[in-house]
């Protein structure tokens, strides 16, 4: 039976991953070894969710340091540590939470480094200085979550029966738990105040069927399952009163990459005025970046959608397109829900991320 | 070996339908011998497309009445023949052709009975009416759509390497042959003005992956197939220069009810200014329903979203809504390519459906 949805545990320096691919049929965890094992699971997609790769990535190099046999010095396994990072970071190139866990564990590592030169000369210290860094990656992730959810709920004002529309899975599962998007329509049935959940089931990879509608039924949420194309008629339909979904990067000026289907969600949305909020973590966000259009978009194989578990569902020989992701201009955008509140637009109809980002880094110390 | 993709035979006064639910993995012709076995293929979806269906339930009840040993007086045999026909609009509910046809082929039974009231004393001549006139609509389908492609390219004026998008399948396979939206592609890549034709699956019936996809694969017209949630970004990367749909009911005003997304095609495509056209015969054309309220929607089983040939794509449980069609209102329409010409919007903005039709109608006699 189940009694937690975890999708990533570290205990004992043992990381194991629920793998997705088999879900919602077989619930299986698979123990990953080290970081070729971690650059596997990201790329074949066995954990997916721009937070919960970053974790995946950092736990699965943790656990390898945790077995290294051989004898580094402290300048040997430094330059250890950052090639499998800068490895790691080769594995999917759309999320930007993995290139920033890679940025922010070198810059700890050379900090501690330098403030604790002696202290450090000892190779096992580095090792679980990063594997205490990776984590706490974990459990802080959980916390922002849950921040998330509780600031995504106060964007709904007094409303109540609220029906929400989310697409991909940015739930529990694309996290350490709890969940983004997913997160927050879990914070509003916990209020009391969610009438009904709406999920796509989010093609070609079906992350909202077999996942979010997994999550949905196990946490007993009201929630019915759609196809991506019925977004429209289901807004037309069944008054829908707010969109939200994750990001796997949103850069300075609020432009948002997500899941495939996110842009067509946003256009629609704005189509019948229903507010489209973004939900994701600060390390989401992605101010070295102006505009969405200097993000890359991953394309990935024909094969996911010609087939479906390995059997054809399409015409042999037909050419395919498959950007895994797309980007929502911040003009279709009404707000972005993050761990420190929520980020709306200025008079000016821009959206002042770095402003916001500054403060709340500098409140938080 | 495939010779002629054809989705209904008539020969000898036998009916054969190729089974589209085994395409593209199999391609099987399966008897159709009476209306029973009509009403079922249609209702099973071995055949679909709202001209298809039509002819279908015309052929079917042809079949039957040619092997039908039972003496019945004419009388009797109308009576027969106007149930049969009843009993074949339950089938599906939203592709107005098939009430069409039922109600056209009464009104040529009366008409045909009150001139010839002593020649028709004879009830096998009215057996060979009716099978006349079925047979009569297949043949009618084909120069109907041949015509229809024809006006279609005169929509993209002297545009060369065209980029257009179809949703669903409307080819040969959803008509007698040629098909409404795909034959104006077929009949854009004949002029030597097609440079790439996209297709959306079509979920959750993947008309478009299995059917549409075939079709251009077989014809070898330059292709690509996406995922219906990925048509907005198609339209920003790849600068598509039309969209192209069917229809399986036009209204007075314009509305077109057609299959699931095609209504969020209609969005994005006004989003990005791109010309959105629906390509239906005068058939789909229903005048007696003002707007597109008034049209009742098909809603489908669970199965269809939650399976894919029997095998589970979906978390256990779930609910579901699966409308089969949605209405696409008239301000999102460019054009509606008919086998007379494109009706285009007056100067109010409006469509003249109705006014169109009866000076064609009255024209063509």
């Amino acid at each position: 039976m189940l009694h937690n949805l975890e999708a990533i545990r570290f205990k004992n320096n043992k990381l194991e991953l629920l793998n997705q691919l088999l879900l919602p049929d077989s619930f299986v965890y698979e123990e990953c070894f080290d970081s070729k094992d971690g650059w596997q699971a990201i790329h074949s997609m066995k954990v997916r969710g721009a937070p919960a790769i970053a974790i995946t990535a950092a736990l699965s190099l943790a656990s390898e340091l945790h077995h290294l046999e051989h004898q580094f010095t402290v300048a040997e396994l430094k330059d250890y540590i950052f090639a499998k990072l800068d490895y790691l970071c080769t594995s999917r190139p759309t999320a930007v939470n993995l290139f920033k866990m890679a940025h922010s564990m070198k810059h700890m590592i050379e900090v501690e480094l330098k403030a604790n030169q002696t202290y450090l000369q000892n190779p096992q210290i580095l090792k679980e200085f990063f594997i205490k860094k990776a984590k706490e990656m974990l459990a802080n992730d959980i916390a922002d979550n849950k921040a998330i959810g509780k600031f995504g709920v106060e964007c709904f004002g007094h409303k109540n029966n609220l029906k929400i529309l989310t697409h991909c899975n940015t739930g529990s599962l694309a996290t350490a738990g709890f969940g983004t998007a997913l997160g927050v329509i879990r914070s509003l049935h916990q209020a009391g105040r969610l009438e009904h959940a709406f999920a796509t089931e989010t093609r070609p990879y079906n992350q909202g069927a077999r996942l979010t509608a997994f999550e949905l039924v196990y946490e007993k949420i009201p929630a019915t399952l759609i196809t991506d194309s019925m977004a429209a008629f289901l807004m037309q339909e069944k008054k829908i009163d707010g969109v939200v979904v994750g990001a796997d990067r949103v850069v300075a000026n609020g432009d948002t990459a997500n899941k495939i289907g996110t842009l067509q969600l946003a256009i629609v949305a704005a189509h019948y005025n229903v507010p489209f909020y973004v939900a994701a973590p600060s390390s989401s966000i992605d101010c070295t970046k102006q505009t969405g259009q200097e993000i890359h978009i991953e394309e990935r194989p024909a094969q996911e959608l010609t087939h479906i578990q390995g059997i054809p569902i399409a015409a042999k020989d037909i050419q395919v397109w498959n950007p895994s992701f797309d980007i929502t201009p911040n003009a279709l955008i009404t707000g972005i829900m993050t761990e420190f509140g929520v980020i709306t637009k200025n008079n000016d109809g821009k959206f002042p991320v770095a402003e916001f980002l500054a403060k709340n880094y500098k409140t938080k110390g």
